[in-house]
């Protein structure tokens, strides 16, 4: 299969798999398409050991790192360069309302505090230009082939240092009027995600929005949003995008570091257990749907806080619960996807079991026009 | 092309097109498709004039017709069988507050009531085993070639009155659950649509629920919702689909009877000006996002009835709105495919138009396996 994308990567199949899993990435790349990893939850330091990692693990096989550089947060305007003074600013802008919303949730949950040793605290993620451009560093200094950024434009400083390293850019976009925007800023690569999608995303699906962004830009455009199989990827491609890029489907695949819990809510999942929601981050994120997401729709619910600040009062909530045994609460980002993924297979048998299906599709569609 | 459902029905392109215009469902069987004329808004006796009118026009070339038949609804069980009737005990259902609210809200825009001579009353549609039936009854009258439903499976009486006349039965389904149903009492084809069709939709969207909905039943499947251009089509086909079931689209062709107002705003549109809203039937239905959705959201809203009461308590203020200045709470079905549509065509060249670019997707992705 060749397209713009597989020659820019010089990859074998145009399928880019996002994952916080090491593992995952270091697979995909290795089986001919093009592991992403998400560096949201790693320190710089951490970050730095993921990319060590992979360096070894990925027999010279192009990779990706995505980072998150939101074009709009609170506290973007308080001109605090480093996260600790940042974090100390940003606290005091939680109202005492919404903490004691969330401790009451988890108490009638009956979710208990988290130990003395763990460590509390991680609460700004790479959510902010002062978190994420110290990750985009480290990601540098690696033999990377692309750079994503998953919340609309990177500054385009960004860009042009990751252009300078002969690093390739992608965005996530969600409207024909971001990708416009994006390619403005200097991206090689729009992702088109639809609202199907896992994690930050829009309204508009992806049957609808991927001619739009096409149209509206000349580099290359990947389909994203409730792509898990090769009819999907087909379909992706017959609506003129030069690649797919997934996520979701990654979280069951057996080298997934995903926890149990969340393993098993997956596959046992249908396509309507998920709900956009503002509850994770404060901008809307499709997530699993449940007592959660369900609690921050209730008439009870003081409403979410903007990002960054939204994710800091629920991180230490979120992690208590994955230490409890209050399943109902335990909520992540999922695409709609979820409802067809219950096997766990190695992550090279989902790049080829997709080629494989895509191929197929193609031999169906071909006999459909000769008849 | 060549489908199970091209074969089935005698059609040149399985183009499915949902209108309530009697020019539109004839231009598009007389073009090669299949037009289905939404019977909704008719009365048995409107219905006959509609169907004789299609008969003398369509050229021999088979069409279909669509009800709504939904499995449940307010009053179902109130065992009243003339429509005149449970009008009458319906409205008493509605509560007062309701009744204040919109007519609230239309003092609040200005909206002047309706002239005397107005018919006020035909408040309660086919949305009701009493009052779609007798459309049933007049269009097995006809030769139509497809009975669709658009809420769920039909009851097996229709289903097998359809059948005893050799009439294809239809039914939308927005589930792979929903879909299994339908086929247990007899649907010949399920139209699967996604969550961003318009009118009354599901969650899931189309790149995600298609597949699903092919896998789980052996019947031809229609691919719906964000369906618009022939590289949707070539989508729909390759998620599984053996046709396209489209509606939005027809709105603004030149055949279309769609009042002015609303088609300006089609024409200006983006994918993102619609919205999932029980405010218009009690049960949710994608609509042009604008005014009265957002009222019915708002802190002051008393929420929404159950079908059919909804539309009872809106219908006569959505008509005073169509009759007013009021643009800004002139809603009304659309999918979110509105947002592509800028131009307008006659009816035929958006099937040949179609069919063009579907074969031109075909060709691009075959040279993409060839490279």
């Amino acid at each position: 299969m060749r397209t713009r994308v597989t020659d820019m990567f010089g990859i074998e199949f145009p399928i880019f798999a996002f994952s916080h899993c090491r593992d995952v990435v270091a697979a995909v790349s290795r089986a001919g398409g093009m592991g992403v990893l998400g560096a949201l939850y790693f320190t710089p330091e951490e970050l730095e050991m993921e990319l060590k990692w992979i360096d070894d693990h990925v027999d010279g096989r192009p990779y990706g790192v995505d980072v998150v550089m939101p074009a709009s947060y609170a506290g973007a305007d308080l001109g605090v360069d480093s996260p600790e003074d940042l974090v100390g600013r940003l606290q005091g802008m939680i109202p005492e309302g919404h903490r004691k919303f969330v401790d009451d949730l988890l108490a009638a949950h009956g979710v208990p505090p988290l130990s003395e040793e763990a460590d509390a605290g991680k609460v700004l993620l790479g959510w902010t230009d002062a978190t994420a451009r110290p990750q985009v560093e480290v990601a540098l200094k690696h033999p990377i082939a692309l750079l994503a950024n998953a919340l609309g434009p990177p500054p385009a400083d960004v860009v042009e240092m990751a252009h300078a390293k002969g690093v390739k850019v992608a965005a996530l976009a969600s409207t024909p009027r971001h990708a416009v925007k994006q390619v403005e800023v200097g991206v090689d690569v729009v992702v088109a995600q639809g609202t199907e999608a896992g994690g930050h995303t829009g309204e508009i699906s992806t049957m609808v929005l991927i001619p739009q962004v096409v149209d509206a830009v000349e580099v290359p455009v990947l389909a994203a949003g409730g792509i898990g199989n090769g009819r999907q990827m087909a379909a992706g491609m017959a609506l003129g995008a030069e690649g797919v890029w997934t996520g979701s489907i990654w979280l069951t695949v057996e080298e997934a570091d995903t926890p149990e819990m969340a393993r098993r809510r997956i596959l046992e999942a249908t396509s309507r257990d998920t709900v956009r929601s503002r509850s994770w981050t404060g901008k809307p994120a499709r997530l699993l749907k449940n007592e959660w997401t369900d609690a921050w729709e209730s008439a009870e619910s003081p409403g979410t806080l903007p990002m960054p600040l939204q994710f800091m009062l629920v991180s230490d909530a979120l992690r208590r619960i994955g230490r409890s045994d209050a399943a109902e609460l335990a909520t992540f980002p999922a695409g709609q996807i979820i409802g067809a993924m219950n096997q766990v297979k190695p992550a090279g048998d989902v790049v080829f079991g997709m080629v494989e299906e895509y191929v197929e599709a193609m031999e169906r569609l071909s006999r459909l026009t000769e008849g």
